[in-house]
């Protein structure tokens, strides 16, 4: 485990403020150590910092309220949807209290006619999902984890599907949240687009409760696809695949996901999920449209794929098929730690321009060689976005060490290849210097946003920018 | 025309500033009475409020040195592109010096592999577009002025093809700004998607010059398609056409431009352009794909004008036919005032719900039937935005006094109607009490982050929110 930053505690604050909540909320406070250990825990390399306790608001008013309550009192309030960040972003650094959204899940409103759902924070994708079946629409943005909307809007959420649907920032209409001081605001109409002043929704979208707690997100649905194509296409170097994405990418093929593989990610898919995929590397890919319109988006991505020596283009002939594909795909996570039994997953995720895709996987793979670690490699290739998962005993301090020379050299480099730090986990605790040394001066202005918006500094304090 | 507030002058900073702007910049320092109400009017009618002085920076360093010098002496700056913004965006209600950036014109960088370009903020669309041509890619927001880039940042602009191809927010990739103490910084990286810390990237976007000096653009490109082709659809009633647009939206048809045209506009139009369109609803339609993919989308959309009683569908023949279509339709601005001599166009900005549309529209054209106003509509109706041009004789009051009416009956409807009082004008100085009216509590927050980033309120000031 990797130990973060402590911040100094309020004692007597946190004391008061607990008293408070726990006679005003009964069963609904709980300060037991497994539950309080559960709302620290993230799936992420750094080290648990529980929070004091535990509420479970049902209501935004509950939320303003528990808001004031540790407003009044200068005590942290972190939100919680279902822990799957993972960069330490539910850490609670100076203790505080733990607002849990999962009891905030009803679906508000389906405006099917304006392609809009409203729903509370602890809604889930797959619950949205299955909620909007029978009407023909669905919420494209899926990170893979079954993760809350509060959390994804939190953290700029993206996933498979971003490069045709893009990310939170481009489905998120408008937001209701609680501010430092207990004020429910609404940051946007319903509005398709609109110019009226400064843009609070992008604001708070990825801000990773830092500036507000999210309490209904307004979203943009799209219809179902008459046609659904899945396939998989295996290529003879992660470069050749790279290439195809890029191509792909440039021809302006509307592909609704493009998923790389690398052969050790394919092997290990293949023993977790039970396939039998050829274990070279691999793009999963999907594609949406009308009949005709995604024939030819199949035929011009069989044909861009054997320009750069893809083979083996094999479509999913039935959905039940499509879904094992990219179940097995979401499972990858799972599935490359059994590569080494007892290590633990590092997850990079840094992002470059498309141009540079394919030289930054292959500098990853030669200094992961170079440092004697362990990493298969998947990615949201059309968008430039890659994770190696760095399989890591953390009982060998020397590997723990090349893990870390690792992480900061691939994110340095994709710094100088001119993109990010992350394409999608977010700051938290974990990329806070990376931060900085990618925007450099602009942190100061993050800084003097959220000094402004939360001056005492209790939303989720640690994270994204030190004060 | 409309007398805006006016703020305190600090008269003793403004002589210092001038004099050392002066002395620096030579020629392109200039004060001239005309000079300087050419940057204080814009195409509104709102009361010129002419700046003290304009320089024409070339660079950056420059940009930030007259930030520098204005900040030191508590001056205020006014960025200022090509003058077509239309709620008193670039007036100066406490004097200060305009920064005309037209000269910051130059194409810095094309990266045609990531469909990206990086322009200074002076870069017209036209020019942008005449520059790409040669390596088959354009740039798609077009709000129809030949506004600038870094203009069209600034409001958060959209247009004709914001319905295929989303907003300014949308497309804007990162930028380059001078904050309010001359700081110049990089909001992200040219990474497609990012989670590195909040947004300053969309915090800026649509923030008219309030928060900072854009001074570099990386913007996403598209390809040309292989198909486009334009057309034009009569509808028997507005309502109709509306309906036809709702249904088209809300069967997922990509189409890339829908634009609604009442019979008054077509009148208009047809005697400023030598057209002979029929005088009825019209829509003006343009879809982007393959051969074949267009040839699909013209289909499904007949079908759907058909059902709600469509006419006269009638694809342009020729690209040139194309082009003299949407020049026509992009004169509008300029024919409806044609339509009667001496008066001054209004030009309003509500954008609602798409399933509101229809009625919004019919409402608005009752409404100004009931207080005797003329005010063609034309509307960007597949994103549920639309104009009425009232078209106000400015030298009588009662007139004036009911276009002032309708116009906050209007926004008011919008509203109400859970959509917006601007979908891409902005706020400027005209929209400000309809900020608040339709945001509330957030304007609050707005009024935080720019205290925060421009504590002496010099960055445009009296715009967007009253501090």
């Amino acid at each position: 485990m990797v130990q973060a930053t402590t911040l100094p505690r309020n004692e007597a604050g946190i004391e008061t403020a607990l008293g408070i909540l726990k006679q005003r909320f009964g069963d609904r406070f709980q300060a037991g150590q497994a539950i309080r250990d559960q709302h620290g825990h993230t799936t992420t390399w750094i080290a648990n910092q529980a929070p004091d306790a535990v509420v479970f608001p049902e209501t935004t008013d509950e939320v303003a309220e528990i808001v004031r309550i540790c407003a009044a009192h200068k005590v942290p309030v972190i939100a919680f949807g279902t822990g799957t960040s993972l960069e330490g972003h539910v850490n609670a650094p100076a203790g505080g209290v733990s607002v849990d959204l999962t009891r905030m899940d009803k679906v508000l409103a389906i405006h099917a006619e304006d392609l809009q759902v409203v729903v509370q924070p602890g809604v889930t994708r797959e619950a949205l999902n299955t909620h909007l079946r029978d009407v023909g629409l669905f919420f494209p943005i899926d990170p893979g984890a079954n993760a809350s909307l509060g959390g994804m809007t939190a953290t700029r959420a993206s996933g498979t599907n971003a490069v045709r649907y893009g990310t939170m920032k481009d489905n998120v209409i408008a937001l209701e949240a609680v501010m430092a001081d207990g004020t429910v605001i609404r940051t946007a109409s319903r509005a398709k687009k609109s110019s009226a002043g400064y843009d609070l929704t992008r604001l708070l979208v990825g801000s990773e409760g830092t500036l507000g707690l999210i309490t209904e997100i307004t979203l943009r649905l799209q219809g179902i696809p008459e046609a659904i194509s899945a396939a998989r296409c295996s290529f003879p170097s992660v470069d050749a695949a790279c290439r195809a994405a890029m191509m792909a990418i440039q021809f302006g093929l509307p592909v609704a996901r493009m998923e790389l593989l690398d052969a050790m990610s394919v092997k290990a898919i293949n023993a977790y999920s039970k396939l039998d995929l050829p274990e070279e590397p691999l793009l999963l890919l999907e594609f949406h449209g009308s009949d005709a319109g995604v024939a030819e988006q199949v035929e011009t991505f069989r044909a861009i794929a054997e320009e750069v020596g893809g083979s083996g283009y094999e479509g999913a002939a039935t959905a039940e098929e499509r879904n094992r594909l990219w179940k097995a795909r979401h499972d990858a996570y799972w599935a490359v730690q059994t590569l080494r039994p007892g290590t633990k997953a590092f997850a990079t995720d840094v992002c470059v321009p498309i141009s540079r895709l394919a030289e930054c996987v292959g500098a990853a793979q030669a200094k992961m060689d170079e440092l004697g670690l362990l990493g298969p490699i998947v990615g949201h290739v059309g968008d430039g976005n890659f994770h190696s998962a760095l399989l890591v005993d953390m009982t060998d301090d020397g590997e723990r060490a090349r893990a870390d020379e690792f992480v900061g050299w691939l994110n340095d480099l994709a710094i100088a290849m001119e993109g990010t730090c992350t394409g999608e986990h977010g700051i938290g605790q974990g990329k806070m210097p990376y931060l900085e040394k990618e925007l450099g001066p602009a942190t100061a202005y993050m800084a003097a946003v959220k000094r402004a918006l939360d001056p005492d500094n209790i939303l989720n304090p640690g994270k994204i920018v030190a004060l």
